[in-house]
């Protein structure tokens, strides 16, 4: 717990206002007054009501100033149109910390934004910190702060859950309060006026209540903050993220609703992933890794063991591990032996171990601490489908005493519902999750082994960039027009500032130019034409290759431009690249767009006419480290044709990563680019470099 | 109801003899006795115990002969030693449905296997059908002949559920049978001794009370016989499948549990598509799908309207939307008009439409049935999460009562389980089917879609090979031992006597033969080595291309043949290929692999040396119809390639279409080939044809 923390008032208040206590039950004010009583809040609770005497039977305040010490907290819950005069009263009764519940701000478009940004100046003039507004609230349920309207709480235990959406919080406590899954505190944000979800991430972070975290999130307000802090964060205990708004359709759904703007989910996968936060896919898949990664040790590896009393609820186990990285662990031929001298005769001994389906107690206490003593088994798996004969709440009881002495991963699933509720709750209660489907097992594991691999992740430090080269392109970017489209001709500049190696040659604006510049990069050379309405130059029967002398080069410099300025009369002719033939190698893309959330975000992949068909990308925010563009790399098709695929010969890496390291320079010291690439990049052999042979560049508005 | 199948005794029998009835209520043959009473069967119950003279209340029989008419069901749950004779008892007694229960045959090794074998004999000698062993037996909800001995059952409703596994039968029968989703019949089949799961399908299939079938399958015993009965049931009514042991891991849990052999999973998927089986992932979906399409009518189209007091829980519904391909209906601006009129002013009446957090049961009346007007509708999805002033029930009453009405499919979700179980429960009793979570709803939709676009699915029937064909060819593989792998020099032949394009070209023994056969083919050719133990040609330096005449014919072959001859002299070098250089073209794979499940498995993709990196390929079982074929084709990134990508010209798919075809008939008509591989087929532009530029075969065993 992080007492020094400007948001240590909103889990650790001595004592809480409530700007606008009812006394009607029917209003949420008086279930917030409710909820700190029911959860047994230790602090003092100052409803304040200019109209009652009491709320709840607890003395009510006609005004926040006439509160006694101690008040560290302020909840409002009072119409938007009173917000600045509440706000300026807790900042004068010296509250350094305020709840906004009400609604009615950013998210009903320009007139509630300018509300929220004046009550913002109010809030930065008294140096308050302030969660919402358009929110429920927060919980400590360790110290019973609950300033929310919820009915209902989890057990106590390690998640703490970030969410941007008040219903989603509601909602998600209605759907686990009677799991046993354990929680420290529950965070919406609402519209994050001013406590962003990084800083909620960042206080989360140092408080040992907490073993892990849990988010919901439409759009993160500031990328670089939220990707240095969870850096840190995860560093330490797990992240796990849900992301709402993936695509358009679901990111209008977010947009219109808190206004925040969703970037594009790309973006999103490639920063979670590099500063180490696991991402999940649902609600349930959400809670289940979380409550996983709170109570259970992480995997040293990925063999697991079954242990089942049906087939069949173990292949679909089995199907949900392998397509989750996971495998069926060899068992000891000793340890199997071991297990058939008390099993069913019946009974497979080999993974998964099958006891049959009138199984006992006792059967799983033998087969898993047989297991347990496996040093080729990482994880247990029991299951059981319960049947008539069989004690499900025995069985639940004999797994526990299991968990209790194991170091190693253990997750079960008891599959059913109607008879299997009590025991499932013994379950979590114990801290050994439970899943009413052998599926549910798969995502889990791989969530665990995520952060596990996480945990032994290094990173090398970025390189920052050559002055010169910035001065050169701020130079060379003067010259365009916001919003220019720069071609292969002035790309090449850019690239070449920062020593990425473009194929020999040069712009000529005349036949006589195009002839000293083949033979300075010698033949025999291309010839592209440069014309600013033209961007398929090969469509338009604009690139001649392969010109062997001076008398093929001067025919066909001839033959183009008459043959765009007869075709294309107002297509702006500059005149033609002339470049080296460069020798084949195998081609790639590697390029960098702008996002809205976190800035310049690199692309590799496959590179030719192909790109957006086969779609073999990888993505990742710069700046990067030498590890991280290698990753990149490698987690390509392309990146594994690089490193010598089949028996081909391994290709020159080491340009790729260079040319990646150099782009990421470039990018992050001129904003003023939006989008850039080079496709393609055709690498050659290990120690034999690669050469960008087309680039093209778009500038920001 | 189809009383005339041999299938409808174990659903519409007038008595039933349980062989094997305990007085014991631990005993499971007592738990079935139990449930025909439970479940208010009207039909005779017949315990057959010659230690007691009733059971459970019932006058009880010493035997089977015993039993007096109407007795058209035995179901045996005596010891595996016994089955034989009481197996004979119930032939002789004229009964010709039996379940067997007993477990301890196939399953359990080559010992069980024969006492199996020795059962299904007695069975055919009198006539019986036979269902088991090693099942929980099956269940009529609506006659309530129950022979499983399960604890509780669901509410009667249209869904019939097959499932090879008794374990997951009863897990499902727990796990659902409080959630008001309604059943018709559940079946477990066991071993499959008899009856298998395209009998149960083909039943099921002609019984008017079911309206949808799920099924959950580890291996189908007979593929080719369960697809045609697929094809024939689902033209009717939709059918759901869940494969266990997908892969090895999930494959090795089942076959060690059922001793049912797993085809591969790439071949199950691409089956099932074929006769119109929707495949999911997991139990939930399985019955989430199953339940929607049993009560709901199919979308007519992917355009949703969702309706929410939640932003953030309409994000997570369109993020799993748009991944299951649904989009966001656009609401007619009339529409959006008149919703404005009603609802709260700071409401969001554009998709999603947002009522905000305190939303009233009129709020989404007004609105759903507005929506329901709106022709650009296809989807309706009202989604709730429960709040302190919202009246839950009276939200699902709204919901119930716009269903009742509308035309469109109709799915909901109350985000939570505390305070909405008993509004979910309203919901799925009037077959509106509800969720706990929006994230739940995509994968749904897309079952419904696929259903609807199967319904719309025409089949052009398959071509039959041409018989002189498949003599040439029986007389080619007549010259080669089982087992044989089959270089080009081979391989060409037979693709040649389908009609099957090679480039031009033949085997030379000697150097002469090669010119011979390049002044036949036309200069410039191509020069391949042909050694029985070089697979990798070009590596070894087994290549020329480009030989422009003769006197480059002649150097080459000296050179290649003598290079071969030193490096590799036991490679047992044959001579060369001499084949025309073939003009570039697109190059694609088409191939074929036997699977033992559903018999020649087709391939498409994209080819050349690519292949196995990219992994784009389709495939399909053979026999198939041209649309099957295109339908493939179009699949794959190659396709798009093939139809003229990016301005690209289009190629001809025809001679693909024809290749495949061709390779197709090849497969059936000879299913002594393992597998043949035409690896680069190279297509040319529309009306040019495609050339097989290389090929390999394999022999089986």
């Amino acid at each position: 717990m992080s007492q020094s923390s400007t948001l240590s008032p909103f889990f650790n208040a001595r004592g809480v206002a409530i700007l606008g206590a009812s006394t009607n039950p029917k209003k949420l004010s008086y279930g917030i007054v409710e909820n700190l009583l029911k959860y047994h809040y230790a602090g003092q609770v100052y409803p304040v009501n200019p109209n009652a005497a009491e709320v709840l039977g607890l003395k009510a305040y006609p005004s926040v100033t006439d509160v006694p010490d101690p008040v560290d907290l302020a909840v409002i819950v009072l119409p938007v149109t009173t917000i600045l005069e509440n706000l300026t009263a807790c900042g004068e009764r010296g509250i350094k910390a305020v709840i906004i519940i009400t609604g009615g701000f950013k998210e009903l478009g320009p007139e509630g934004a300018a509300v929220e940004d004046a009550a913002h100046e109010v809030a930065k003039r008294y140096g308050m910190r302030v969660v919402g507004p358009n929110c429920v609230g927060t919980v400590d349920i360790r110290t019973g702060l609950n300033t929310t309207f919820i009915k209902g709480l989890p057990d106590p235990g390690p998640i703490a859950f970030i969410s941007q959406s008040g219903a989603i919080c509601g909602g998600v406590i209605d759907l686990i309060a009677d799991t046993h899954i354990g929680f420290s505190h529950f965070a919406s944000l609402g519209n994050e006026m001013d406590v962003s979800e990084a800083d909620m991430l960042e206080y989360f972070g140092e408080d040992s209540n907490v073993k892990v975290i849990a988010m919901y999130v439409e759009g993160l307000k500031d990328g670089p903050r939220f990707m240095q802090i969870a850096r840190e964060v995860t560093a330490r205990k797990p992240v796990v993220f849900l992301k709402a708004g993936k695509n358009e359709a679901g990111a209008k759904a977010v947009s219109s609703h808190t206004g925040s703007l969703a970037g594009s989910y790309a973006a999103y996968q490639a920063a979670l992933r590099q500063c180490g936060v696991i991402e999940v896919n649902t609600i349930h898949e959400l809670f289940n890794a979380a409550w996983a990664l709170g109570c259970q040790p992480l995997p040293s590896g990925n063999r697991v063991a079954i242990t089942t009393n049906a087939g069949g609820a173990a292949a679909l186990a089995s199907d949900s591990l392998a397509s989750n990285g996971f495998t069926l662990a060899t068992i000891h031929p000793d340890i199997q032996a071991k297990l058939r001298t008390r099993l069913n005769p019946s009974a497979q001994v080999s993974n998964p171990v099958d006891m049959l389906g009138s199984v006992s107690p006792e059967d799983y206490i033998w087969s898993l601490s047989n297991l347990d003593n496996d040093p080729g088994v990482d994880v247990l798996l029991p299951i059981l489908v319960p049947q008539a004969l069989v004690d499900t709440a025995g069985v639940a009881q004999a797994w526990i005493e299991i968990a209790k002495n194991t170091q190693k991963t253990m997750l079960t699933c008891l599959m059913g519902n109607i008879s299997t509720k009590q025991a499932a709750d013994l379950l979590n209660m114990a801290k050994v999750p439970v899943y009413d489907v052998p599926d549910a097992a798969g995502p889990v594991l791989k969530a665990l082994k995520e952060y596990a691999d996480i945990r032994e992740r290094t990173r090398t430090e970025p390189v920052t960039g050559d002055p010169k080269a910035k001065a050169e392109v701020d130079r060379l970017l003067a010259a365009h027009p916001k919003g220019s489209a720069l071609g292969e001709a002035e790309t090449r500049d850019l690239l070449n500032a920062y020593g990425i190696p473009n194929v020999p040659g040069g712009m000529a604006e005349n036949v006589s130019k195009a002839v000293e510049i083949a033979e300075r990069v010698g033949y025999p050379v291309a010839l592209k034409v440069v014309a600013e309405k033209i961007l398929h130059k090969s469509d338009a029967g604009g690139i001649v290759l392969n010109l062997k002398n001076e008398e093929e080069l001067r025919v066909a410099y001839e033959e183009i431009t008459s043959r765009i300025t007869k075709n294309y009369p107002d297509a702006g002719l500059c005149g033609a690249m002339v470049e080296a033939m460069a020798p084949r190698g195998q081609e790639v893309i590697v390029g960098m767009s702008r996002d809205v959330t976190f800035g310049p975000v690199m692309l590799f992949g496959m590179g030719g006419t192909l790109v957006e068909l086969v779609k073999d990308v990888s993505r990742g925010i710069a700046p990067l480290g030498k590890d991280e563009i290698i990753a990149m790399i490698d987690e390509t098709a392309a990146g594994k044709l690089l490193r010598g695929y089949r028996g081909g010969s391994p290709a020159d890496i080491d340009a790729v990563v260079d040319a990646i390291e150099k782009l990421t320079q470039l990018a992050l010291a001129h904003p003023g680019i939006q989008e850039i690439e080079i496709n393609p990049l055709v690498v050659y052999e290990k120690a034999h470099g690669a050469l960008a042979l087309d680039s093209r560049a778009i500038l920001g508005m």
